[in-house]
């Protein structure tokens, strides 16, 4: 077996934590820096790293990437703040360095990644669509903004199919009771103490019903996606957005 | 074993028919008489019904009532438009009757009434409950009555408890995202095709949920709870409204 | 708007009977023949029929189509008890009519393919993996057919992916308590009055889960899939098995 | 607002430390004592202690109750190992301290509680009834011993209304696919990463059907209910076993 070297950067916050436990924890990949805020990048260097995740903070991601890509370490990267500019000089820093592969990636919750494509894929097969997302009550805002993505996606797959709106009969309503309407997918959130973080996408034809449901139970569910991009990144050079591109849907 | 003669009033109406067929297949019952519009009432005292089944119209109930009750039959009623007054009347009719039983019910689905009565006995030991309602695409009310009911008597539960409003940290809603408020009850209608009816009272409080789900496939669902009305009738002189009286819980 | 001329063998059936039915409701289709046993083969081409859906016994069925294929008629088929044999025999007969197209399906349930569909194509993303199916009491297999071909199919997609054994500590069970092992899945199988016909596949991940639920409430279910059949068969010339194949996945 | 005074028991254990947080939070409630092994009992009596909560182990449990109960102090108790020997030297030293009480419970999680209640309240009216229970892959039982506790409630409630066997037509199953019967009552135990602990009762009549479903999400779930005892307990002198007996059922 190929072991590969990893390190990590924000190895010390709540998600670095996780991530370094996760890798220490997998037998085809050895943690060999931990790097955090005021450590040298060239730890990475010295330590030989082959792979790094970068769970850090859009002030300082930007710099951190640069020192990877000009160092031919690939890099797997949970950090927030990506636009499409920042997407762009990263291709542009890439594009002189082949073989080394940057992943960028909003969410790295597979089950989270399966739902939504699931979801858009069976939105044409189905008149009927909606949302069901609950979490806890401490949430601000309501849909969830996974909610919200997924019913943007599936109510484009459905324009694209060409199918009518949703069929609803509804003649008196107390307000609220349909839910946010979403391009037409109508979303429902609720509140609950004791909740983590669910969602449910129902979908309905003539006599069945498919509903596909996502329980995020723990904080730590991007551990196994985060591992996944670290064993697939060295055979993807240049830059990819969202791992899904590394799933095999 | 004792069997109980029965006659069904609307006997050749969609649900009086699925009512005969239950009666028919009871070993303790023995179906007497099938009346409908236009049939004599007489047909119950010729045949010796010591229980009659009224799934009718509000506009013939009370005439069959007094019928029944004058002489003697016990009465299981289904037939809606049941005001104050008209229970009111029942009441004065029985009183010269002391030995007669009527039963009016608004549902006879045990299922439901359990899932209301339960919602209800838990909703004082959880800070937060809400509703979540699914029907087919053809339903003209959001949130459904039973989903109202559920939730009124919830939010009755809850006040007399002292219990304060549900927690929820939302700040920024989509129009509709939280459901409709009945009394501090969010309640959330799905309407999608394939779906016939169904509710879940969702309960949570630190660290667990509770959930109650009925699922109604079948509109046969109120048979077992008229049989249970039948059978519970003779031992309860005097106006009963609701099956649940019935219902050792 | 084209509008395709359909014909129905076994119209008088009860599936038959339900895609008469969904048949006429559609606007780009047109029933003009509606045939059963006794009723001569030569209805469907005096009446222009394109398409041909057969839903009649084993034993007719290998007669039916050869009389459309050797007509230029394309069929859609959900008759039981296609062997290798008879499906070679059908691509001979096709073979000498280059554009003609014959579709035959074990399930036209557009829910039902679904759910097998990403059951497996997420199989591989988690390391735990069982089914639970749900059925009304009178059912006599447990596992249904439905979730022992799903568990197959998911135990192939994980061998496939080189993962272990789904991670189980039980030390002490109660005979028949951890369901049935499929290939290493394990089934379950609830036999519940009330219930039609309902499946759950449960996979999880460190911190999260993956639900994908099945629920056929109405034997009416084929009908969207025959449909489907029938608006792409068409398209397809030879002998297509399985409804996904005309399902953009 | 009169506040009660509260002591700890193992207020350094996982368990303890949550239940002082939840008493500090509590406004009705001060916490006085925060008592762990080697610490002296005369802490709670210099304190003050009106109530004191109890999650220590079985070898020091009795002494600490000796000490309780002899200087009139309230007790709740989570800590487990309790014979019924036990419970009658509990209410030996009760007899003669007739205003103290004692509050032994198996259980304090009120989602559970609340779960098994309605599954026995319920299953008398339903011919059919089957346990689903879910939990992670390090579980060394099957079932859980909530999950079989509960199947034999309500075997005995069934039995007790004169209920004959449920419906199950199964001629052919896969070994195990049919669950473990405890009493009667199918129970199926399904392991998979992610979850936690969770059960489902699932309960079937003609065309509908009752679930009640507990999902615990977080080993904090026991505190609201030991606040309940605690708030209860004064009113309640001699010895009460099992948090029910203070729920409002």
């Amino acid at each position: 077996m190929t072991v590969t070297k990893v390190g990590v950067l924000g190895a010390r916050g709540k998600v670095g934590t996780a991530i370094c436990e996760a890798v220490r924890a997998a037998e085809d990949l050895e943690l060999v820096a931990e790097v955090d805020h005021g450590d040298p990048l060239g730890m990475l260097t010295d330590a030989g790293a082959e792979v790094v995740v970068d769970f850090t903070h859009p002030d300082v991601v930007m710099d951190n990437l640069e020192f990877c890509i000009t160092h031919g370490i690939h890099a797997v990267v949970g950090t927030t703040g990506f636009t499409d500019e920042r997407l762009e000089t990263l291709r542009g820093l890439l594009s002189s360095h082949a073989e080394t592969g940057v992943l960028v990636a909003p969410n790295f919750a597979i089950g989270a990644i399966l739902m939504m494509r699931f979801a858009v894929q069976a939105a044409r097969y189905f008149p009927s669509a909606e949302i069901v997302e609950l979490h806890h009550p401490n949430k601000a805002d309501a849909p969830s903004g996974t909610a919200h993505r997924t019913a943007e996606m599936m109510a484009t797959a459905r324009t694209a199919a060409g199918m009518g709106p949703c069929p609803d009969a509804t003649s008196t309503e107390l307000e609220g009771a349909r839910g946010a309407d979403v391009g037409g997918v109508r979303v429902h959130s609720v509140r609950v103490t004791g909740l983590v973080a669910h969602q449910e996408v129902i979908l309905g034809t003539q006599g069945e019903t498919l509903t596909i449901r996502h329980d995020s139970l723990d904080r730590s569910s991007f551990a196994p996606g985060v591992l996944l991009g670290v064993r697939s990144i060295s055979r993807a050079p240049g830059l990819t957005v969202g791992l899904d591109a590394f799933m095999d849907l």
